[in-house]
């Protein structure tokens, strides 16, 4: 079970519909030969999104189950678990 | 009008057809409480994705529109627009 | 004061030093006119040498300073700092 | 040789003077026992500074070489060797 109250599951799924949205438009502008430039801004406006949505995770997993875990004497294997994942997002 | 053939695009759609399909995933992982870190990797999957997407439309527009562009002598405005674009792709 | 033995301070700095090497040696490749597609292979090393020095200190701080804070109830302070750290870092 | 007059060159060299002495720096905090998460801030602006070095470089080559290779119809060997370190810088 993660660390996400409702109200945070809401904000984060609103979020990823509209990136959903994004990458629906992403096809078509493909599909209608929209300039490449263009493509490539509106790539990274989603990239941008999806790195929102990634931070506000992490940060109640942190706050949420790193926590937890420290209390409850497990801090070290969560920790390194974060660090696993954390070194693929510093890529 | 990009460079892109319809090869080309029968591919990027594909690969956007398949990220869309990820961020639909994401949505369910986070309705379903999935564990924060495996929600985690499974943005970084996504953003890999995007980062192939990006950079095979990055190809065909330096290989097409930009070399077209310096041929027609119009090569040092197309590449400032290029570098624009690069230096957000690189944060 | 930071979490860092003295076994860890001791790699640190021969990786910084190792760095600061590589620095000096891009100065020479630019002064030199060496190409510049080389010059931005270094580049990229020496930037993924700064990024495991990164991970490695965070790795630190997470297992010493952020687990004794949470046992000391200073938990959620000292993450609301990691995390705007981290968010610079997934830049 | 690479596309870079004189005035770039020395431009390119004080940047690069400045990340030399930034990287002395982080091995003095390294010894000093400084915090952890001020190291980690001062990393981040070497690497700002790093990229920074990067886009010039890259700016002054796809003007200068890049075009210039368009021009002698040698385009497509120097954008797929462009292509190379690009992938890389967008990790």
């Amino acid at each position: 079970m993660n660390s996400l109250c409702d109200l945070d599951k809401k904000d984060l799924k609103a979020r990823l519909k509209r990136i959903e949205g994004q990458v629906r438009g992403l096809q078509r502008m493909i599909e209608e030969d929209k300039y490449c430039v263009d493509v490539l801004y509106q790539i990274n406006a989603v990239q941008g999104g999806l790195k929102k949505v990634g931070l506000k995770i992490l940060d109640k997993h942190v706050h949420g189950c790193v926590q937890r875990a420290v209390k409850d004497k497990e801090g070290d294997k969560v920790i390194d678990e974060l660090m696993g994942v954390l070194s693929k997002f510093t890529d």
